[in-house]
């Protein structure tokens, strides 16, 4: 390591100074929980479009981010060459071992596309070398078809065919630098797939287009023997009106309307959930139910406030939620992990800062590993909610189970059953006191190794 | 008509006095409009439940509502009965030619669910004999599985098995009724089929339930020859935190997972709608494009108003939206209407009030259907869409429709535009005009016939 | 006790079995903490209405409720004379030594307000016996002003002007009732004060009106001697569209504008202040900037949802944040405590739930208190405040903070500063860390006494 | 007019035509409307920032604006000058009488502040001669106090003094401008003052500074014998988490705490009132009641998306409530206008669409003055009002109004007045047919004058 960040390698300092600096309290990497190491459940991704290309701009406020490579380089090429090595110095300082790229964030665009795919491949080519040097891993990388003017009203949803055909000639060039990357997994995140009004929108042809767009994707994957896994990733509002991909639900709706339900599966972020009206928690379910979790965005929304914050974790309330549901599951996904897709507040513009984000949100998570942990190995829910469904496990339940019922079966079973019987049958569902457990496992503080 | 009720037959008065009183300014039932008399464009269908049930009570309020049968009972099947003969005489002053209603709506409870039956077939005799001396036909009739304590935590979606069994002998005696009455349609409302807490509960048994339930509720419907539409008809929230129909598009994935897609279309509504995030119009794009539009609940939210209004419409931008789509897609759904499902305001109490929200919903969507009549009559949303998407219809964008090309295709086509010739290829939106396009539209003033 | 619960006095059972049943884990009412016994900081008050009279409804759904004396009085006078009892055995179980109630609460109307004193009189008896045996207290008492449908449009707004007689009335006995029980503060919670349509409401007369009806209470407190503190509850909508007491820098701008402000202080809420976009910290934040925290209502809301839930508190971070704040304005307001204005969800319907969603919420309390006193030992907050503004201390900084300059000396102070001096002068906010250093307060386990 | 901008100046077409293109339908400046003339009732300001400045970014997408400057000066200051020859012809062209900016929308920032003056200098010379030849003049200019990344942690409420300095002499010298170009009003908009974490502020500390702050602008302002009205302009959040200014009544709380009403009034905007969870007309109506309404800002926002769109209005319901309270105020406060703190959509790029949007705007206001001087001229909604408030004419609500009651003498009046008299002695409020009339004042067609 080359010392290019001001920092240095991230030590784990343990629980001890509850004002501790720069340290992992709870991520200790080799550590084993429930099974598996902390880094082979959490498997953390640096996302390079905040965390090297953010300025901590808003929209009424010019950038204040502070990076050591401001100033130092005056041709475009030049800096995006530059910031793969300080890209990979931080992934080590850090201790993070998956890095994710949108195509823009590592090159500058040419003047047309053959241009912008050969600024690209200069950039791939020293990342492939430190890739190998270092041993960090490609956990996604996708286009950025959302930023540049011509995407206005869409890429794959473009009401301009010309857009249409360019978005997947760069499409084409993406995926084969994820096959070159090795990278495991490929996202599409439809920013301006969607509309900004409805009067003018050809909401079927737009729907049709973009699932042609998807197929010939998947196509062309197979084509060059690309394994990575599709995933999309649900958001439901900004920068458009409407996006098509609203949340996991309404994607899983699309990709079965249009037979491409084998072929992809979901990246999930809290902060989407919540402009969703939905909790985190409540959108790994949804993908999990329906076998489509893929991977995940680790951040944070604020309720209260109605736009994307993307903050770094810190609800140790989500953090434990989510981990619970990778636990269930057994993993995040087949071969996903959580990538921070996540910039410090404006307000926390210095290097040093950019560090301490990321180790907050990792130690979020590790925390929440630790407690979901705690409570899957007591089979706290598991027995809880075993006992709350019993009824179905015999009688009547088992055959309701089973299919083995009618509307007739049923109105015989029930017809005669007094009221105060049927109520007697039930239980309170004491939620209550399920939220104080919750709150025991998390101030019961959490155990060493 | 037996003069129940102190008010006379709504007139139609026309636009002439803004201030005019009781009686119709814009919905004359057989006046033609784009082919079609408006009462057949509109089928305005009047709920049992808040019409003749609703007392205006509020979370902090008990109930305001004055209507000519309170107190004349003490009996409460002797009150049930009587009120079909107050509810018919209702359709007929007001001048709908439908009517909606919940089994528990209409008939109390008994002791056991065979009581109940009994219960409901005495006023369904009576509702029978009505719509035969009148023509008022049934809209759709549904179950009440909400509002029991049984049904606490669900009835398709309980935990209790007992509780799943009464509601499916239930749904049978409803579904009887439904061919018994004509039911053009027979509706689901899943207020308790979500969960209050995602933690005690078990999402994919909860969902494999329900699937089971509305299967046998097609097999029954199939043995007994009912062939009124089956309609799902979402809410994302309210009264519990998270409902399983939380919107067109989730309803429709979870119609598509489970193969029920071919026997449920969608009943829709506006103040649903933006409790899930969307506008009205949007949940009946989502249902037009997957061929789902069933049927239409008339109601209005309020955007700053977190909780269920169900106002009487009244918002012009929205019933032209509405009707716009109507008038596009040919008919509400193959057997839909307009179901009022709305309440006057607590501090509408009075019996006049009742019949004045009624004519103020049905004037909003006649005014609506006027509107988007003539601005379907000038192609204008057709032309300004067809415009804008026409880059499709030849070259390479007829291709792409065509589903003829790769990305290697599209690749090769766009690799060496110049990006400012990608640019020059678009057109702005014009979104401020085409707004002020649809306010001309609304202050052109209303054409008599 | 006479054992009308079934439910034994809730013990302290500490915090070894983190799925412990009924017990306190943190709540140890003679427990020193911060100098004062825990009950002392929390003074815990149960709130007549959720526990005694609520049914556990909700719009869509019958009260769930199982309560002991269900069924047990026919005659409504004898169940409100019962429940007292019920209700002073239920503190004493629980341990609680504040209680509040609403006037209508605790006795059934008569046919007219005398009748209707008569029967809160009776009642009232009881209570005075049973607080002189106990030693539990009035925390506070009040009036609904809200449910009748007197009070449709307002009870000292109202455009009704024996309406608001009526209800200037129900005051005069309400307030010699706090004085009869020695009521520490007495509240105005102005449910229907505000408006449902603001095109048919005179804004001006209703605050003018009102503004009286408070002057003619603070005047006749004085008559009578009573000095319990009078305290406005903010909140923002929900009955009504819009409420006047928005939130707390609102309800202040009310009482400066009428002169009021000498004479009332802020009851503050978790619930209203999510309502009305603020965190519970902002609100309570607000009040002690004006010098107007007078007392909490406990309970918390659910930021996705936008009705009022009245949850039982158990948010770690909220309740923390409060207490902070408590312990730096050195208690709850002169004579606050913390009412439980929360019930438990439809869902826990049994007795035993209902001494649990007490003791759930009281020992959230307990424990954001145990956080935030070591927050409070430690200074973290106050030492990272006191660095962050350090440049007030001295020159310019120290000028300004004095009111000792004009524009034009701080023209000539700055107007040849470079900018990035200026830049280099301030310091990054490190509000990530700041984040992840409260999660290890909690997360640090909280230490036995 | 040099034709600096492609377009002919805006012509009226009146309403012949639905789909008439560039053109105004209802603004006609001349018209008499209630006494005075449109443009007097309405007096149009543009907003620098938004019109010349803005690039249609958004924080997914580079700016898409193109307008007829673009790529002709590379000297930022040559640019700057230039702007104000193309927006006096733009106001001429459009047919607005007023514009409004901040000194950093105007000129370019030297390297400190004595040479930021020099430039904004430059650029105010060449104003004041347009100024002077077209008769244009300043509804009011302001500070940009938010936007550079020395103002991160606020201006005036900056924990760092130099930068409270810094900002006090920045703030000298736009009030200077304003002397100089005869501003007829001076805005503070707060988009930094208010808090990204409460945990790190020091709230009190922080409101204090700002009161000095504002207090040094009163003082200067009378030095200099500058009479422009001062205008606070209220917003909840964005960019922050919370402002100070969060709505009209936050503000009002503020002024009177720190004795600056006198000097202060309000700039409301409607997208912020609706962020503050408020309609546009009740944020005018507090304002009103309060004696504080200054200015409008004219935009709207959409209630279902929870940021800052800055859309030009179209709403007409919104644009008839506001100018219904306009004409009851008699004029948009003292010396307001209607400024258009408003940008086109980002897909409408064009320099046609930037004239399209005003105009829009423009004739959105006209139609709402249009439709609620009508509603005036009928006295519909003062009559409706005078009859709800009636009771308080005469007896005991004359009494009540004049001051003249205890509380001793409402119990004496209400004592024995049975339940069912109170209840018989309202009115229901008849909330639908309220919302009926307005649509048919909307759809009875504006008159020709």
């Amino acid at each position: 390591m080359a010392d290019l960040w001001n920092v240095e390698k991230i030590p784990f300092v343990g629980t001890e100074d509850v004002k501790q600096g720069l340290g992992f309290r709870y991520y200790d990497a080799d550590r084993v929980v429930a099974g598996k190491k902390m880094k082979d459940w959490l498997r953390f991704g640096v996302a390079y479009w905040h965390t090297f290309d953010q300025r901590l701009v808003d929209p009424f406020g010019d950038g204040t981010a502070q990076r050591p490579f401001d100033g130092k380089y005056s041709d475009p090429m030049d800096l995006a060459l530059a910031k793969v090595d300080y890209s990979f110095e931080f992934y080590q300082k850090l201790g993070a071992e998956y890095f994710c790229f949108h195509d823009r964030d590592i090159a500058p665009e040419g003047d047309n596309l053959r241009e912008s795919n050969k600024n690209l491949d200069r950039v791939v080519d020293r990342m492939e070398e430190l890739q190998k040097e270092t041993g960090i891993k490609l956990l996604w990388n996708t286009c950025n078809l959302f930023n540049n003017p011509r995407f206005f009203a869409g890429a794959a949803t473009s009401p301009f065919a010309d857009v249409y055909a360019y978005a997947g000639g760069q499409l084409k060039h993406s995926l084969e630098i994820a096959k070159r990357l090795g990278a495991e997994n490929y996202v599409f995140w439809g920013g301006r797939e969607g509309y900004e009004n409805l009067w003018n929108t050809d909401y079927k042809r737009e729907q049709d287009n973009i699932a042609r767009f998807f197929q010939m994707a998947v196509d062309y994957a197979e084509e060059i023997g690309l394994d990575a896994q599709f995933l999309l990733e649900p958001k439901p509002k900004e920068p458009t009106t409407h996006q098509y991909d609203f949340d996991a639900a309404t994607t899983i709706a699309f990709l079965k309307t249009y037979g491409l339900d084998d072929h992809f599966k979901l990246n999930l972020e809290g902060n989407h959930a919540n402009l969703a009206g939905h909790t985190y928690q409540h959108e790994i379910r949804v993908a999990r139910t329906a076998g489509m979790l893929g991977s995940l965005d680790a951040n944070q929304g604020d309720k209260l406030l109605g736009w994307d914050l993307d903050e770094f974790p810190s609800d140790l309330y989500e953090t434990t939620a989510v981990m619970w549901e990778v636990l269930a599951e057994g993993s995040i996904g087949p071969k996903g992990g959580l990538n921070f897709d996540a910039k410090p507040r404006r307000t926390s513009f210095s290097e040093e800062d950019l560090f301490l984000a990321h180790v907050v949100g990792m130690d979020a998570f590790a925390a929440g590993l630790l407690i979901a942990a705690k409570m899957h190995e007591d089979k706290f829910i598991e027995n809880l909610v075993g006992d709350r469904y019993s009824s179905y496990d015999s009688g009547i339940g088992a055959k309701i189970s089973a299919g083995e019922t009618s509307l007739a079966d049923l109105e015989e079973y029930a017809l005669d059953i007094p009221n105060e019987d049927i109520l007697a049958s039930v239980k309170a569902d004491k939620l209550e006191a399920l939220k104080a457990t919750i709150n025991n496992y998390i101030l019961s503080g959490l155990t060493e190794k």
